[in-house]
């Protein structure tokens, strides 16, 4: 896979050199983003982030990710402050904001709109999210930080074992995580849900011809033993008929503090792609885990900025350039390095 | 006309010479625009981009203008994010925005907002669309495009033979355009427009002062023969009484490659001012054009960039200083310079 | 109070050291606030302006202070643009946003969030509004603006004599001003509302223990004599239980020239935390004051500009950083420079 000038659309692109290559170069951002050196490598370039669904997380980290290059943000929020109101086509908005911007992150809430987006645009295309379909970026930060996480006790990708919990159905933070780790070898699955929110088959048939190992559960407790990652993921109630519907399973699966330590290995780490729904019926992950140092779902969103930081770069061709005419930070910091 | 710390409100206030101006520093822009080289002349500098109406194409492209000089843009989108809803006069507005920035972008629904709020303000004032009024920075826009789709034939702006196609009461577009037309010599007008629709009396009035040539047509086959330019135009649903109203001219005339072929002499430039309607009910330029390299739509916004930079460098006074210092670009751009 | 590195979430964090080094500090972005200088000390520092409420002036203000300092800026604006509205806590959204970003500056309906936000944050949180409760930038630049309007005449802070009028009992702006105002030394307070609009018992209680004289009124032309500055408020609308409650209040208290002119001594300052409301029904100062040039209400909206950039150098420990390789504007810069 070539990344110079080409468009992210889906995790399919990605083979494991490509994956590897990422995160080799999100590695050498962490002085960027850690606030130890700026770079201005992208100092006249301008993002243009396109948000036709709402998104604080995801719009914010790729706007930061670009300003730590260097970079310029433009950012448009929500279809109705757009003229695709007034029965413009994916065509022309991406004929039109390419010739203002030297690359584009999209998120967008139909299956398959950012790749017809990206085939008309003059610079590179991000999918930031098509609704249900994917979110690379997304898949490839689990990954990264998933291979941060276990490099401490010396286990890497390969030969993983990991809890998939929750919602597996509409989650496509969860089906684009599953495609990546095809991409490597003997991983072990334990998929978590009710059987209404399985795994689609179609996810499962990949697993499966990558000789990964599958296992199924309902039940929590036991399918949380032995693994070295929970994966824990919300319920997306936005993907449901009904709110009803959503209802009957928020909340089915808890993960707090006591269940970890009677069902868990020690040091086994604690992911979730996030927003985790914390109101009281939901609480997939609960507060009282909040001091559990294995609790990686603020490394994870960190990771967010390294990886969309190493795209950036890739994408537009600068990543030999970033370190030249690196600078120390010099306001205060501090507080950024305090344990978390 | 002088630009210097002026406010840019009408096509009024342009004569012949200060048109021409614009057109000369937007020339200049082009290194800038196409990536080849980038400037911080306005490093430091801020832009207040107030938009109290939808805009997605005005709104990033001034955004990005005033990036790719080197500034800095702070946005203010929808009059319910604002303190006008709280009963602020346009005058206070004025008087406190323009001491947070250096230059004011202003769009707003209501004509003559726009001139008002400049009256108050401290810093210049750009209008970026004042209601059913003025929207300067298109009319200028339009007309450069002109100027450069005509250039390779040897043609000029005097002279010119120009369609005008669709609901030319309300597109506020065709207006300030013709206004503009007033300042040139020799031009021939055909108007094609429902009857209901037709160009009002007063930009009439204009053009046959100008000693200009109008042609009125209900008919587009016959209207498009023989001229060098065909400006197509939406219906301006949004200034309709109802929908139904609007409805009854929404796709009226259709200009498709059959029709361009037929009637059209070889190398007709089709420009429109964005967005078109793609809707199937609508297509006021169908998607079979889009191949056709007279297509000049997405040239024209591309000279938005060029335009609204001129704008910005006339009235914040660095004409001079934006080459010195230029530096190369450095990221990956060749896809922008693929053929369109 | 040590600032470097901490929040800023409430004026009882200040002692009155502390007051007057921000004071000082803001003295110093004069120069670059009037566009004589630009400095760059924060390049490539981020800002996240998280306003979960609607606000032009505080948000753009902060967001331009944060660019004058050179720093980029992520904006997020209103909660359903959020993942809050998935029921995100706030716990989780300070995590990962503190994560992107090296300073925020959040606005948020309820009393009490930004300090459990700010709680969460691993990089300093401002204030910028939380609800009825506290607004501390808006008090500084208040108390700062007294100071500064007051120096010509030789008076200080300590021995003022202020006229407060209006709603004093919603008035956030009045509040965390009367609680700055009991650092100083014989403060003579005129509390000119209608019974009902009276300021709080807590707030006058803390007056009291200041030693400040305290003057109740409920005519307006009687309480206003003699003081030095006329400190008028609107009515606080949205904290009423109904529209038509509010209505009662609107307008009760109108500040007019024939008013000013007949009860006023010359040169008495006329201050107003902004907007006001110019509506005919409600218009509590009249614009035949605009001509007035003891008007103060656009220098106080200016010199928020300057209390913000003091309290970003401060938290961010860049104050001896500010001046090093400080350049002249080569911008157009003249109308910010003529009388107001």
């Amino acid at each position: 896979m070539n990344f110079v000038g080409n468009h992210i659309i889906s995790v399919g692109q990605f083979n494991r050199l490509a994956a590897d290559r990422v995160f080799e170069v999100a590695d050498s951002m962490q002085p960027y983003a850690m606030r130890k050196n700026i770079t201005r490598v992208l100092q006249g370039a301008i993002l243009s982030n396109m948000f036709f669904e709402p998104s604080t997380r995801t719009r914010v980290s790729f706007g930061s990710a670009f300003n730590l290059l260097g970079g310029e943000v433009r950012e448009t929020t929500e279809v109705k402050a757009s003229s695709l109101a007034k029965g413009e086509s994916l065509y022309d908005t991406a004929r039109v904001l390419s010739g203002y911007s030297d690359v584009i992150v999209m998120r967008h809430p139909e299956s398959g709109s950012v790749a017809e987006f990206a085939e008309a645009s003059r610079v590179p295309v991000i999918n930031g999210g098509d609704g249900p379909n994917e979110h690379p970026s997304q898949a490839l930060l689990d990954l990264y930080t998933m291979r941060t996480e276990m490099a401490a006790s010396g286990q890497s990708i390969d030969g993983l074992k990991i809890a998939l919990i929750g919602d597996l159905k509409f989650g496509r933070a969860v089906h684009s995580l599953c495609k990546l780790l095809c991409l490597y070898d003997s991983i072990q699955l334990n998929l978590i849900s009710p059987p209404e929110l399985a795994l689609p088959d179609d996810v499962l048939d990949l697993l499966k011809a990558a000789n990964h190992t599958i296992n199924i559960f309902h039940d929590m407790a036991e399918g949380i033993q032995g693994v070295d990652i929970l994966y824990v993921t919300r319920t997306q109630e936005e993907r449901f008929p009904s709110q009803q519907e959503a209802d009957k399973y928020k909340g089915l699966f808890r993960l707090n503090q006591a269940i970890y330590t009677e069902n868990c290995a020690p040091n086994t780490v604690i992911m979730h792609p996030l927003p985790r729904d914390s109101r009281a019926q939901a609480q997939e992950l609960d507060d009282d885990l909040n001091q559990n140092p294995n609790l990686a779902i603020f490394r994870q969103t960190d990771n967010g900025m390294l990886i969309r930081m190493a795209l950036f770069a890739l994408v537009l061709d600068v990543v030999n350039e970033v370190d030249k005419n690196a600078q120390p930070v010099t306001w205060y910091t501090a507080r950024r390095h305090l344990p978390i």
